[in-house]
């Protein structure tokens, strides 16, 4: 009898021992890397409305099959298009000096001779808009502020409105265009782009980001107090409607196949880099965790979807269409949790979750420490594609990467895949097994506040 | 006559106790960093035969006067010029890809339109040079070899090779152009200019190198076993001859004027970065240890020259100059040492002296060392701009620097001010101090081979 319970103890492993062996097979391969290698080296950059647009839309539904993912889909998202063309700035005065820079989402081109004119350096974004009302008339705005490296990215939030409403307190005090610093922690010479925005009644100005070197430069000249003069050529121009898609994989659930745990990340980059960073590491990462669980004998009670979101680069279109869609299925959206912070290791999570689904949460936190990944509170925000959902009510996970040198490759030509170290895609992908098994197969369904019981 | 003799010691130091307090001087201020902030800042990139050749010229001058040099002047230098226009390149197919690329020094240009083919990809110079002898018809040539990162910049060698006859060797296969692999050890998206030739006989064709993730990119598209098509566009080309100088200032040596040992480094930079590591610092670093042993109360023996060199970048011209010049003066060119490494730490030296000097060398190792330099051996070679010299017979000095990062900047667009660290041109300084006053103020006059004293 004592050998028999032995022999069927070892047929059906404890949920722990199941999560402990599919976390450390994610531990030892290269699932991910080599999802993302194929991803950056098949189709490259791919930023919304462009022809590799729909040739990453093509690579996630062929790649969810070669998986094997037991259902995959697509579903239509429609946005305004942004079109790169050429664009450059040379300083004019006090000698030419060529200043690298790139165009920010959605600016409007300056004429064909470009804009020629005296540069007004301003620190920040709130020195611009407490200036007096014609202080940038004539001129192109600088806004020299640089952002600062923290392992979470806390920097990014207080220089990035320069970036999204620079050029609209620039025209506002007369200025033909702006130029502000890369939004980056990096000293090089390749500028990050990102979205900006323009505002009903004020004057559409051109808007570009130089890296961070040339800003050095200027500054260091603009502290010479002679005049500083440059032309900006800025030929990128708005493009006609488009229709993308997001991307979607599942591995059904073994009793509540309707229920689901979504993880996923954008499918969509930038055109500077070939996003491997931003974010081919998310889709990589969550593609791998549920190729590895949907591999398991064990398949988890609720099933473990994968989406990946068009355009969430121009403003969480992607994301947004997810939401409207899906919305009536809510309930069934038990929990998620979004890759699109790079390629660096988890070291933290934190839930959002009904408190009386902490014992759940507690289940992960002792499975993810051995990925050196400790539990932080319940108070996590969504990835940015979960936002509307979340709105909506769903709970969420936050599984937090060292973003250390995130800002030095983000939204940049150096977004590409040498800077990947696959061991980091593993942990990853083990935290995302970790977080996506326990969770769908939990006794409780997880939610956000009130926790119902099947 | 206890106390006189004590008083007379303190007035007059020994030559280790002045070298000592030079040596701690140059330790703790940040001349040479100030120097090449003003370079960097208010020249610029100085391409030779460029508007800012004339200024970096001018600027040597004044900063020379400024700093109180005893002898200022210039010396002309004519050369042929070359001129950089618009250079790009595209993968057409698989799929469109802006790959990074510069033109090498002295390349021809492409047809307005471009040259579009399909890329052949041999690993090394030697493959190509192996390859039949159609193996590029038509084509453009692609060689992939990386270039390894040593402290000591050993890794150049093996590779730069591919960037100097690469061009010609692609041209007796049949190609029409060739894009190397950046000769560089960093992974970002800025290539790394420098100088090609051609050969007599042999046809000219264009010649780029691309950044180094984009080699690896294209390596990966490559490994898929399908064509890979390029367009090529490169407008750069020759221009007119040009006159330049280099430009020199003397600290006057209080004993033997005529005899002097020279330092320096080259005034001119490649045109993508604004030349901050190459060499902008060993001009710095040079100017800076000269002002210092020329402030002092007690001045060598002999003179202490800095030259620095005009157009090193396209052939050494300026050194040639030089030395066809100066070598009627030969003998008291007592020896000499450029800085033209870059910006990290000295961390050994070498000498090439007649073995009767090495006592002379000993004393010198005993003042680096509280600078964490050790002496290597006799067998030191020149730094670049010293070779026409020391072929001529001149003895020489290297101050080795880290270079670990050096080819991580070298002939690119990130050859900028913010990569240097201030205490490090500091540590550079005293190294050179100790250095040019001891072998300016030694008993012996150093030489090559032969030991002749006064
Ligand atoms: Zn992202
Ligand atoms: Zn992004
Ligand atoms: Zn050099
Ligand atoms: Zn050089």
């Amino acid at each position: 009898l004592l050998l028999t319970g032995s022999a069927l103890v070892k047929a059906q492993p404890t949920e722990e021992e199941i999560v402990a062996e599919l976390r450390e097979k994610a531990m030892s391969n290269t699932l991910a890397y080599d999802i993302l290698e194929t991803l950056t080296t098949e189709v490259g950059a791919r930023m919304a409305g462009t022809p590799q647009d729909a040739m990453a839309v093509e690579w996630g539904v062929k790649k969810f099959k070669e998986l094997g993912f037991d259902k995959v889909w697509t579903e239509p998202v429609t946005f305004k298009t942004w079109i790169r063309a050429q664009e450059a700035a040379v300083l004019v005065s006090p000698y030419p000096h060529k200043i690298r820079i790139t165009g920010l989402g959605f600016t409007v081109p300056t004429p064909l001779e470009g804009i020629e004119a005296e540069i007004v350096h301003f620190k920040t974004l709130q020195d611009l808009i407490d200036s007096p009302a014609d202080s940038a008339k004539g001129k192109i705005v600088f806004i020299s502020q640089k952002m600062e490296r923290f392992r979470d990215g806390r920097g990014y939030g207080p220089v990035v409105k320069a970036r999204g409403q620079g050029a609209v307190e620039a025209a506002k005090k007369g200025a033909l265009a702006i130029v502000i610093r890369s939004i980056g922690t990096d000293s090089h010479r390749l500028p990050h782009t990102g979205m900006m925005r323009y505002k009903k009644g004020v004057k559409k100005i051109p808007a570009a980001a130089m890296s961070n070197p040339d800003a050095d430069l200027l500054e260091r000249i603009l502290a010479r107090k002679k005049p500083v003069k440059m032309n900006l050529k800025v030929y990128s121009h708005d493009g006609p409607e488009y229709t993308s898609y997001n991307v979607i994989g599942e591995m059904t659930g073994s009793e509540y196949p309707d229920e689901k745990v979504v993880i996923g990340g954008h499918l969509d980059s930038w055109d500077l880099g070939t996003g491997a960073v931003d974010d081919g590491a998310g889709v990589a990462i969550t593609m791998a965790a549920a190729k590895i669980i949907g591999d398991s004998k064990y398949r988890p009670k609720r099933t473990v979807r994968v989406v990946l979101f068009a355009n969430e680069e121009q403003g969480l279109i992607g994301a947004r269409a997810y939401a409207a869609k899906h919305k009536v299925d809510l309930d069934n959206h038990v929990t998620g949790a979004e890759s699109d912070f790079g390629a660096g290791k988890i070291y933290a999570f934190a839930s959002n979750v009904a408190e009386d689904n902490l014992p759940v949460v507690k289940k992960m936190a002792e499975l993810m420490k051995p990925l050196g990944i400790e539990y932080v509170d319940n108070k996590a925000g969504p990835g940015p594609d979960l936002i509307p959902m979340y709105s909506l009510g769903m709970s969420v996970f936050s599984l937090r990467q060292d973003g250390t040198d995130y800002f030095d490759l983000h939204h940049t030509e150096d977004d590409t895949l040498d800077k990947v170290v696959p061991e980091n895609l593993s942990q990853n992908t083990a935290a995302y097994v970790v977080f996506a098994y326990i969770a769908a197969n939990s006794e409780q369904k997880i939610s956000r506040g009130i926790t119902k019981t099947h």
